[in-house]
């Protein structure tokens, strides 16, 4: 098993109409467009393609529109969600068996939980595949967290290979990625500075925003690669302000918007989420006229 | 629509074996002791009965389970629980054309709501179906709560009767029930002491502690009801003492324990849930014999 | 060592000017308003006397106003509150010496602590002094808060007697008084429902608003002094609701604003903490009105 | 007024007796021997220096004790601790009349406060004062934190000239360098890599583990002014491990446990604070050992 994951890997949104049917013709599209603009690979059932609001009939579609217009061309990455270990490993092995070629752990909760039931849940998904696994915990919208040593023993987990942490602590990614990073490597979130993740060894990132900025994402990809960090540091302050935009509101409304106004038809978010208001639009709008002037600058 | 929920509903667990099939017969056998011993109604897919941790199938399974063990001899209200309203309003059609008498709707999150986004969920599924709605939720397992105002706001929906607030936090369902009593009326939950709520008006609770000592809980609802205050008093004092230890560890847990002491083969808990430890069980244990000792009381 | 603290205390507010000096003839005014009006005894320094935006000469120039008003005539209690043991023993051997009754121990905290670090300071408090303690807990501001567990082994400390919890969980109170009732008792307070607490052995109230409606507080207390139950649900429902309004904004704004509707020259609230806004103030006018004719009820 | 702020600021412990006495002498070795290692400032009554846990005369004695031993040779800053503007008030013109040459603001609370009085709170100090002012913010220790918006409006006043926050969330440090960077210069603290705040454009670091790693803290100071990135990452992950140790327990007790094991008198943590237990301890002295030996490397 190589280190096949590493770049940039955009969440996908979810395109769902009114009459709750996920649409294959605009994640053909959005994927093209993304494959064609460098990015390394992709994730479908991330926070952004509001996977807690789907039907499980509504995930598997949306796998196999990912995989059967990725047709082998990048990486894909489904995600996978529940608060029990039977119909998480379920899920798991339906998207292997879609042609899926990792999977996203997510963790759902009700009670409390402790961390040894932590570990079972994501050890348990684990040993049902084999594709590598991401482990993916965001404590600003769960109640589930990994303490250092959970990571420790889980990263002994052959195909547990890549974490990603989205609590904005830069500091407990460089702890775990100091003690364990060349058993499990770190993906940054868009709550994470991406830079700051790649100069302690990080494997790149998975974030909404990418979906909207896949050129310029690549870009400061490339230059961490190459450490050439002067100049990483100036695109990653511009690419900063899209990202705060981007966060500032409903992270699957936000991106959604941006998708539209660069016309893909990808409809609302799934209530009870909500569209933006006006204001909240306008504020997108605006910086998508900053991305487009910086796209220029980097393709000259 | 009359009154027709009032008293003691016990929150059933949820029985399912290794292989994840829920077990019809104990539900049977359960429902059949907790009708002849008295109570109002019967709850399935409550908290107790491990809602989050449950399949599509396993939760259709439930329902049906319980409707048919119950044959119209006491009201059944059943739990939907989704992050998206279309999920919601699909299970709880689908439990109303199974015979269900009510449905308790939950809320899951994971994205930050606004009331007006939860106001639009619970509104949502009450107008999809004709039962009766009992609106719960749970600010200490979920980030799902409802303000004065939203409560004044929901009212207004024909066929939303009753709440069940489980913050423990005696003093907002007073304010609620003051000012909203002729339209919606209250359950206690097991973090509430039932007594104070039915001094104020309640309509009876809804609990799984009540699975374990039924009898006593009618009888201190009887007391309630007769406005027999000192009365009442004694026995809650006692009653609280058994509540206090079902709630300590994993209800869920706690409440299969104590129902396999009865005799009830209820299996374990869904893992990730465990069952509770050795020195754990042994607390319920001895809780269970104060528990026989007071029924013995009661029924001379 | 009698149960000399029974009954409704009011938590005073401290009337402090624009030049920071406390105001001896408005707390000479509102003591003899408060004892005519039948309290059973008072509190200076506590939340509602905005102890943690006092100075430590402030802090001793109300207490000393507040003793040499009360003349004795009830009991005076006095909010000792720091993050050091050698701080707050300081000033409960200051307010012991210059006369008052009884120590309202509250903790302050800035690290983590323990249970054992709690323990230790509340003991310490006990230790230095020889008037009754009463211990204050306030999860809602406060990180401060004390397990069952700490409870019983506090309740060991001879002068320790007395405790207030504002978690607005009743539960929680019913299950300490259950099991501690004979070695410390329970005040309510404003979070909590007095009767509620009063019905399961409590020994009064601690609580800003019964500067507002102190016979309408002794009322509700003589009520359930005597178990009339069914009267005391009535009248307690009717304050509750005035309880409601005065803790929905800052719980010090609300009531200085009350007590200067009555004609008491209190001022404002400690910068940075501000006065009401009109519409919260005429709120409050509001509810005033009704005070008056529950009281003119009260005292036909 | 000049950027006389710059470099690395250890925050000092405050050595305390038994008897309460502060020790000046302590004071002055741990002075000569961190500005011999070349550190940039000072800073008196930071979270290290246990402030919330000293009594006003305790405080302006730290003050004194630093002022008179650093005489004028790096800028030393000193905080300033209250919930009331007034008081806070008082203390920052005390210290400034004592010599120290700038105020690290901090606002502790109690009733929840909105950002207007947050806002109030450190511009009145600001006022109130000639020297620069550092806004310290801790949203793990407190409730009181700052929206990008009071930044914006804070930034205004003429002498708040730095900030620290001691979030952890570094994307929030960067979007206000992003926005402010040319008014207002931040400072990492603990919680944050500094390496990540320099890259930015930060100012330096305000922590306690400098105390323990001066030359070290400077040598990266160093590599970041001088932009050698590549030198600076493999620092800062040795420098990291050692700063996760200091900061994994109380980090009062850990660094005055650091200052023990190198020689200085600095007393135990002030009551209910307490030193570590034996495995804390060891832990410690083991971090401690392999500071040696990198100190070593640094210096030839």
């Amino acid at each position: 098993m190589n280190d096949q994951f590493r770049g940039v890997f955009p969440y996908l949104i979810t395109p769902v109409g009114k009459d709750g049917i996920v649409n294959r013709n605009v994640f053909h599209q959005l994927v093209d467009h993304l494959i064609d603009s460098g990015v390394h690979g992709l994730v479908v059932l991330g926070s952004t393609g509001e996977f807690p609001y789907l039907t499980d009939a509504q995930r598997s579609a949306a796998v196999e529109a990912v995989v059967s217009a990725a047709r082998g061309r990048v990486p894909t990455i489904a995600g996978v969600y529940h608060a029990s270990i039977a119909d998480a490993i379920r899920q798991a092995k339906d998207y292997e068996r879609m042609g899926i070629q990792g999977i996203l752990a997510i963790m759902d909760s009700y009670f409390p939980v402790t961390q040894e039931q932590i570990c079972s849940y994501f050890s348990a998904i684990a040993r049902s595949v084999s594709v590598p696994i991401v482990m993916y915990t965001n404590p600003r919208f769960s109640k589930i967290d990994l303490s250092v040593e959970s990571y420790e023993k889980l990263a002994q987990v052959e195909n547990i290979r890549y974490f990603k942490d989205a609590s904005g602590n830069t500091g407990k990614l460089l702890t775990i990625m100091s003690r364990l990073g060349d058993r499990i490597k770190a993906f940054s979130a868009s709550a994470n500075i991406p830079l700051c993740v790649m100069m302690f060894g990080g494997a790149g990132w998975m974030a909404g925003p990418a979906c909207i900025i896949p050129k310029q994402s690549v870009r400061l990809y490339d230059l961490c690669r190459d450490k050439k960090w002067d100049e990483a540091i100036a695109l990653q302050k511009r690419l900063w302000e899209v990202n705060r935009i981007f966060t500032k509101y409903n992270l699957a409304a936000c991106i959604k918007t941006g998708l539209r106004v660069q016309g893909f038809d990808v409809g609302d978010p799934i209530p009870p989420l909500a569209r933006l208001n006006e204001t909240e639009e306008s504020e997108i709008r605006k910086v998508m006229l900053d991305i487009e002037k910086l796209n220029e600058r980097i393709e000259r």
